[in-house]
């Protein structure tokens, strides 16, 4: 798999990639282009065949990608050829819309369990899923050999849950909290903030 | 402003310098390099040196970046100088997190008014906000002249939701629902999606 040698900043575009190759499928697309790819995505389709390429060879001068196999192969790269149980810490408004989100299965996930320490959230069902006890995570976490989170406490909490989790043996956290989370080495983080995105947007308006 | 002339993939780079600066400046840090900046944001030194002067020259060599200097200048790139009103459109659970989220503030965003046309929900409050019906949307847009949108309906009336923001004159959609929006030149979409953050990091487990 390499992870060491190609770029983290290549990595972060494949799910892109993959998004946008999943959703032609849907519509029935058999193969595309790096040029029509990038219309998409809104990436130069010089830079999509450098970043396709550092897995090998895909696409064929001329007739470009074939959709299936390199959806296959983006789903093998990322690991995400199988289903991984994810959890969720946080059972606030944004911990339910997660909960709920109908986007993840089928795309290598699956939200296995959900925590709150709110004695009056405890127990009460989300879907299928009843809301435990923050107490028992650890020993949840690692009964079931959960690596990935995603955390959508307070500000405030964000920073002792992840420590938690990690004692557990997450290596993977999704932060929704609006701050900075000290890990050590070996665990990730990515950040969700929709200021970010906003501001990307604002460059262009007048 | 140059809008045309530097790549939006350097555009997308911007916020998370900005946002990585802020927490720096938060810290009471003056200075920083390009090596300190990008191991924070997981982006090579170079990439930052090559991305930032895209918009003059700010850094010395051998000393640095003076933080707030470069903070003002990249609000200045992005048009984050001023508040920009948001409008939130769907007010389910994420509507009501986001309605809520205390990050948009001194980012340069306030949410303004938020839509739904659930008639339990028309009327209720949601802090300071009065939650109006989607039915008077278009003229409460056009008259408060709001240009970004972000929208939390489910994927079924996605479309239809952003047609009537883009005829009320939004320019700017950050889209949570799981589906592509098809939107005219002009408008931009940004997209929320828990699953490529998650699969950035599934890359990196065995």
């Amino acid at each position: 798999m390499n992870a060491e040698k190609v770029p983290d900043i290549i990595i972060g575009r494949l799910p892109v990639y993959l998004r946008a190759l999943q959703r032609l499928s849907e519509r029935g697309i058999q193969t595309t282009s790096s040029q029509e790819l990038g219309e998409i995505v809104g990436i130069s389709a010089a830079q999509i065949r450098k970043d396709i390429s550092q897995f090998g060879e895909f696409g064929k001068q001329g007739t470009g990608y074939a959709i299936p196999f390199l959806i296959e192969r983006l789903r093998d790269i990322m690991n995400v050829n199988k289903v991984w149980d994810v959890v969720i810490v946080g059972m606030g408004d944004m911990g339910h819309a997660l909960a709920r989100y109908n986007g993840f299965s089928e795309r290598g996930f699956r939200v296995s369990m959900v925590f709150d320490n709110d004695p009056q959230k405890i127990g009460q069902k989300v879907g299928e899923l009843e809301i435990y006890d923050i107490a028992s995570m650890t020993e949840k976490l690692k009964q079931n050999k959960i690596r990935i989170a995603m955390l959508t406490v307070p500000a405030t909490s964000a920073q002792e849950m992840a420590d938690q989790l990690i004692k557990a043996g997450v290596k993977a956290i999704l932060n929704y909290a609006p701050i900075s989370l000290n890990v050590p080495s070996g665990v990730r983080v990515q950040y969700i903030d929709p200021v970010t995105h906003l501001q990307r947007m604002t460059y262009y308006l007048d």
